[in-house]
């Protein structure tokens, strides 16, 4: 077993930053470039362990925030920790809870220690902090802990912007100081909005502290494409090459590939198992609403081609059928599909990696996927 | 293969009128006793074609009611019937509509040749008779056909009773003379409510007529468990020994036992589903809500020594946090869960019979199980 943290990077892009890497976990290697399919509440919305190993997830994401409020961190650990409550024993990472602080609670009030919050389920006055979000994610037992940061929305000031770095920089050096170096690793959070300059120097002090992996965070809430992209160029950078580098939130399969010619190892999202929930399918050429009544008698599978469960088996018109009648196998079987969806992408990028052909791979990509998936 | 219809007696309990046998069918042996999960909209609720065939699934129920409804018989003739629409290979028995017509649809005219009704999606005028029942069914392609009956309600006037014998008679004297004769099997069924004499003479009557198989029909409608054994007593006693007898919409365990014990072969019932759905596990020694608060800690399995999915990978803690914050997967567990616990009790009836114990096996159930699952 190699040491958790080792990051190899096994191959590189002449023409662009991209990169074929493996970074090893405590529950085994990941291979990069990775998507990490989200479990919010201990479970990737309507699959098993077993299915989502069978879509050939590698690693999936876990929420500090959620889990936290429910089922809360003691009933987890007495079940033995995340992997064995879930029943997943590849590596999962887990999320400090600082983006749904941010974005889900109710009223908040940033401290120098951390945000008081009320919970978004039953308004319960709740405090999390870097000691409070290290101690949970410790407990949840995650191969990949990430430290507590301030997320900042778009648009947003360069002022509040920067007040935001400050503060994201004091709270990782403390998730620093608390990392257990356990064979947890821990990953800092570049913040910095739209702005080069706090990007830059945001990235620059989380190097100097010395993480296992850094991820560029606040960055997909609303901005357009371009300023997404940008903040990743700015953010990238000023980061350590030989470390593992982690886009939050990004799940489009263009930005997805934009992002790792950037120089991007993984990503997650919530949009496979979202557009799922509402019968829509993402293939290779496009994104499309299998619901729809147009598809009521079309008797080829979902996408031509696929390889899944769903596409092996059944026609759009009977995943049409199951969403029509609210049938819970719609969404299982368009989950199924969009996760194989996403897993092939990643493995179509790391196989023209590893044969020297990621810039053909790229520009043949774009040119048959200009809408947004 | 041996031909659709054949239906071994393979031994006989001496103490009862128990028996284990083996349906033959176009898709293959259905081993007697044997309980059908309902898949009213061409699924299964919740569950995949390949989880069912795990929890050890022989044959399933189709609804016809609902499947012309939706998604209509051209769209799944078009998918090459529904075997192939809903990706199982195993045997169908698909009902004939007549109990939905009777208990779920708006304002009903019963007539000579059927039944004029109102949609319960939509209030679209439709019309069902013994010649729709039996070519709708014939086009989905079932295993095995029910005749068109009338089911009545409990509690039921004698003269009401009666009427509804006289037209679930002539109805299924229809769906005789319309048999394809194709290797779809087609089984009548015995109405005649609670009184003993309209029972036997619709059992003898249809006897004449010849039935691959036979089903005792309008129980499990609300009467008291005395009452619906009762009925099942006077159903069967004028049937044939040598054909397969179904009980419809009987799924309570110890109502299971018991029939088969008076000769009854086949089951079908929502039940282990529906109970899924609201959170509820059934296992051999009782019925429990999995997802009441006092489970919330609990590491053990829904059912200790329990083999399936759900026992072998999941804790009781785990299952409760789901449907605390409504995961599909709290639904998928027990369903699959709820499921197996049926084909465990069947296939522990099944090697009772087998080995001269059933006598013992009944009584040892029946004490452990006072209580309603």
């Amino acid at each position: 077993m190699t040491t958790p943290g080792t990051f190899e990077i096994l191959n590189s892009d002449p023409s662009s930053s991209a990169r074929r890497g493996r970074l090893w976990t405590a529950h085994g290697p990941v291979d990069t470039p990775v998507f990490m399919p989200v479990g919010t509440q201990a479970t990737v919305k309507a699959m098993t362990p077993l299915e989502l190993d069978e879509t050939g997830a590698e690693i999936i994401l876990g929420n500090t925030y959620h889990l936290n409020i429910r089922p809360g961190i003691d009933i987890i650990e007495k079940c033995g920790g995340l992997h064995r409550f879930m029943g997943w024993n590849k590596p999962i990472l887990t999320d400090s809870g600082g983006f749904q602080v941010f974005s889900l609670s109710g009223l908040r009030k940033i401290k120098p220690d951390g945000v008081e919050f009320s919970s978004h389920v039953d308004g319960t006055k709740l405090f999390l902090g870097p000691r409070e979000a290290m101690d949970i994610q410790r407990r949840l037992g995650s191969d990949i802990m990430m430290a507590f940061d301030e997320c900042t929305p778009y648009p947003c000031t360069y002022e509040y912007a920067c007040q935001a770095v400050t503060r994201t920089l004091s709270w990782a050096a403390l998730c620093a100081e608390l990392h257990p170096r356990n064979g947890q690793l821990l990953f800092g959070i570049v913040q910095g909005g739209e702005f080069a300059d706090l990007r830059a120097r945001c990235a620059r002090e989380l190097t100097a502290m010395g993480f296992d992996g850094y991820a560029v965070g606040g960055v997909s809430v609303g901005e357009p494409e371009p300023v997404m992209l940008e903040a990743v160029r700015n953010g990238v950078v000023e980061l350590p090459v030989n470390r593992p580098r982690y886009l939050m939130g990004v799940g489009v399969m263009r930005q997805l590939v934009e992002s790792v010619s950037l120089g991007i190892d993984m990503f997650d999202c919530v949009m496979p198992t979202r557009y799922a929930r509402h019968g829509t399918a993402i293939t290779k050429a496009r994104r499309y609403p299998v619901k729809a009544g147009e598809y009521k008698e079309d008797t080829r599978p979902v996408e031509e081609g696929c390889d899944c469960y769903c596409c092996r088996n059944f026609t759009r018109a009977y995943v049409r059928h199951l969403f029509n009648v609210n049938e819970i196998l719609g969404v299982r079987l368009l989950s199924i599909h969009n996760l194989h969806q996403m897993t092939m992408l990643m493995r179509g990028m790391r196989a023209a990696l590893d044969g020297g052909r990621f810039g053909d791979f790229k520009q043949e990509f774009l040119e048959a996927n200009k809408e947004d998936r």
